[in-house]
């Protein structure tokens, strides 16, 4: 079960090293420790004691990848103490929201489109607007990467590529349930790599790929089928959902990451929007849809397990779609308000943000090799490069 | 299950970054949905309706590894559309010959040295005869790898040294035939290793190592029990038939693969020859020898699971011998055809494969950071090599 | 069950590229057999025959561990030949200290916190010690890390970390014991990375965070339970287990490192003694305090599988911590006095351990790429990296 967290801690192997590597290892710790608090209070706490387990475990992971989400969107804009602060506010409103969603309204969200992706992207989203930074082009130069960044960055979508139909029906229950959930991942994903190598080749100049659409978009297709690939999807509508995740991420991409930032003054790092807000509404959307069309004929005995409030006749499947939608709207408010909150709270000047001209920029925080020797000795570091690295 | 998948994936983290890593992902994800439809067709066709479920996740996962592996052989020569074509055909095949080994021989091959190995390695090689370049030196001087590329490629090496034992008996049945399989594989997985480093020591100038040798000479081990780690193949013999490959491999990569593309015009680019197409056969041949010895005796109650036509009397060991024989030169056969066939397909002109000029060059498909750079601007580069990367 | 080799293959990513990579591979084969051998000698050794499987599989990974550790401790300063003798003798010492421990001891330590942490740190820096090189600052400006270099450590570091809780827990009993033990693990690894970070900015320069500190001393709460995990060590214990390792650990790197050097004259290059060392022999002092604190009350029906000696009465709790004890001395001696044979053993002239000169260097033992070019191409072999990596 621990290689759930697997594909979190290197998802955000991105563009710079240090930082980027550093503190996702730092937030998963913490928000490990803070949310396996936060959720044993709400779901486990039995006369002053909580009980923990393989399923604490599952949950946190579940919790810290949220965080790591939102971290994605402000990724080289904030420092270490923001981003404490960032978790401990992020993981409570994370725990408050799936409590409301999965005990109170009975939703369904197995792999988390709404309270992992959904929830993650916006509150980083809001929380990127608040801290927008209109001086930022003095550190765009710093903010490409470089031919061995992205490969580094490949080795993450991969490990996440592999692992996400574990991932998602690692919470389901076992037998076909799990089986039908790792399969819809599966075919969502190998849908969502053709489209996107496809329209990554259709809008880039001349028709060459760019790395960034592959390593993000490849992996909306796990994304779009977190609310229903517990349910009968059928492989022909999960290979559909995966293509349309692929598409819309990649077109967002090219096309709507630089309008967010010019229009609506978000500056979204890694585009989370793209990977993880966009493909997670929609799998929310198509959990709805699936939702309102289940059957006791389609599910036969599984009905059970996958709806119980169908099964045990408390509700119609029209009527759990709707709590469905409902639950949606309840975590992009939920989201919306703590990332405006969270912002605000961010901007406290003790807590030592980075200056426009120090962003992604790793040697304010760490002790970077090389730093030390003489700048002028370029060729010795060259020669360096090749006989140590 | 999805963990075999895994190691295939890294495999080609080989010299070259965007266009191996990109084009490995984009021929996985197509091959496993085609595959998915072939040999559901072939294999679980009920009605008008293809069953599905975790067994065809790693037939889909096996069928991939085949068709990276003739990958392998045109690396660097071959454009999107070609890999594209050439996967479509060598899918439809695999799973033809499969299906003739595996059900009309009643043939077995667990870890796929025949299906996957000799298969993948023998279409790719000839593949590459028809395409053969002899301008290709034009593009030598791209062909070879740097120090940071040879440590991605050992990142792949040793992930596909740990998951192979679980990637040979996948298809096992469990129990103690499963158990056999993986023990057999990880004896000569690390006799393959040490006779690697042996002999890629003694062949080298001063006694020196090469990558490369490292690289793949070592997994040699996995290839050769691929047929027999299912069978009474004792620890002894595993070692054995490990080092035999790691030797033969080694010597293959030295001295073998130069003569190759000079006598028979074949240019292997990752040298599948050595580590796939020599071991293959070799560990074909091994299945044969080991099959020959069967005995009630020697498998007791297993014997059922293994060779069950012996077991239920319908066959001698010696004749199952036979046929595990008659189905290596039936896999060489069409093997060589398919490649020869897809190979003049892809010499069609509208498939736009690169110049020969253009070869092993990430350039011509993908953006890549630092293109619109000046290029002028040497020690500014290097200075950002340092701060972004 | 080989996922437990993993990580210990990449623990070993660090600074230099091939040796260290190409050496840990071939170490990990060649203990992977010999330790086989060994350990089947001493513990199942049944009428000539050795029986072979799951476990010993395991063990033999265990065993590997405890000889890369070492290997860490003399890293870049031994060559092949002096490896593989260092592998040969401890391996051996290995199973004879494991042997005495578990089985005539009667001894708990499902993680190896003395058997392999303890173990193999200690004879590493024993062995280091008697091949003191006091000319080694003629290679000093080989040993720092470059940026990717630090990169592929952390790779290392994620992976490890990840697969801690399944490593510690793989040989306990199944059920609640190994829920008990990932459980535990988990949560000291959390509490160590936070402390680690935490005293990492407290000791750095102008607050800033030291890679090397992180790589490693997250780990240490890995180590620290090692022995108590599978015990009823409490989540509370666990953290507060994993943040003193973590303090400890860091505070070795920035302080006992540079005086384990200058006063004691053993140069131990991975800083084995922080993350193997110092907090193996916590660990194993914190299972004697667990140990004394055992109740029947506390492990109800659990007594049986963690403690059967107390269980059947044959010993009490504080003689069990007793024997805890005892063991910890047992195994420093046992790795003291063969680190120190190995020591005298490997200064034999034939085995060609490399120049003061010469050490961290890759190019005495492998063909190193890029070599062969005319040195004065500069600003080509600038432009190479760029197109060709």
């Amino acid at each position: 079960m621990v290689f759930v967290g697997f594909g979190f801690l290197m998802a955000f192997l991105q563009r710079y090293g240090f930082s980027s590597v550093g503190f996702t290892f730092l937030l998963a710790a913490f928000a490990l420790q803070w949310s396996t608090l936060v959720q044993g209070f709400l779901h486990s706490f039995h006369g002053s004691h909580i009980h923990v387990g393989v399923e604490s475990m599952i949950n946190a992971d579940f919790c810290a990848g949220a965080v790591l989400i939102s971290f994605g969107a402000v990724l080289g804009k904030t420092g270490p103490a923001q981003l404490l602060l960032m978790a401990l506010l992020e993981v409570a409103l994370f725990g408050i929201n799936e409590f409301v969603l999965l005990s109170l309204l009975g939703v369904k969200d197995a792999g988390g489109s709404m309270t992992i992706h959904t929830f993650g992207a916006y509150f980083g989203l809001v929380l990127s607007r608040v801290l927008y930074r209109p001086q930022l082009e003095k550190s765009k130069h710093r903010q490409g990467s470089v031919y061995h960044s992205d490969l580094f960055a490949m080795i993450g979508t991969i490990f996440l590529w592999i692992f996400w139909p574990s991932f998602n029906s690692a919470p389901t229950t076992l037998g076909d349930g799990q089986h039908r959930t790792a399969l819809n991942t599966y075919y969502s994903l190998t849908a969502s790599t053709l489209s996107t190598f496809a329209l990554s080749a259709l809008v880039g100049k001349d028709g060459r790929l760019d790395m960034v659409h592959i390593q993000n978009a490849a992996l909306a297709g796990g994304v779009v089928v977190g609310t229903a690939s517990e349910m009968m999807l059928t492989p022909f509508g999960a290979l559909a959902a995966g293509f349309l995740a692929g598409t819309v991420s990649t077109l967002g991409y090219k096309f709507f990451t630089p309008v967010l930032e010019s229009k609506f003054k978000v500056q979204d790092t890694c585009g989370v929007h793209n990977l993880h807000g966009m493909p997670g509404v929609l799998g929310a959307l198509l959990g709805v849809l699936v939702t309102g069309l289940a059957t006791h004929d389609a599910y036969g005995d599984g009905l059970q397990s996958v709806f119980p409030l169908i099964a045990e006749g408390q509700r119609s499947a029209t009527a759990q779609a709707m709590y469905q939608l409902f639950a949606l709207f309840v975590t992009l408010t939920v989201a919306a308000v703590g990332g405006g909150v969270g912002g605000c709270l961010l901007k406290l000047p003790f807590l030592d943000g980075p200056l426009d001209s120090q962003c992604y920029e790793d040697r304010i925080y760490w002790e970077v090799p090389g730093e030390h020797e003489d700048e002028a000795q370029g060729p010795l570091r060259e020669e360096e490069l090749d006989t140590q690295a």
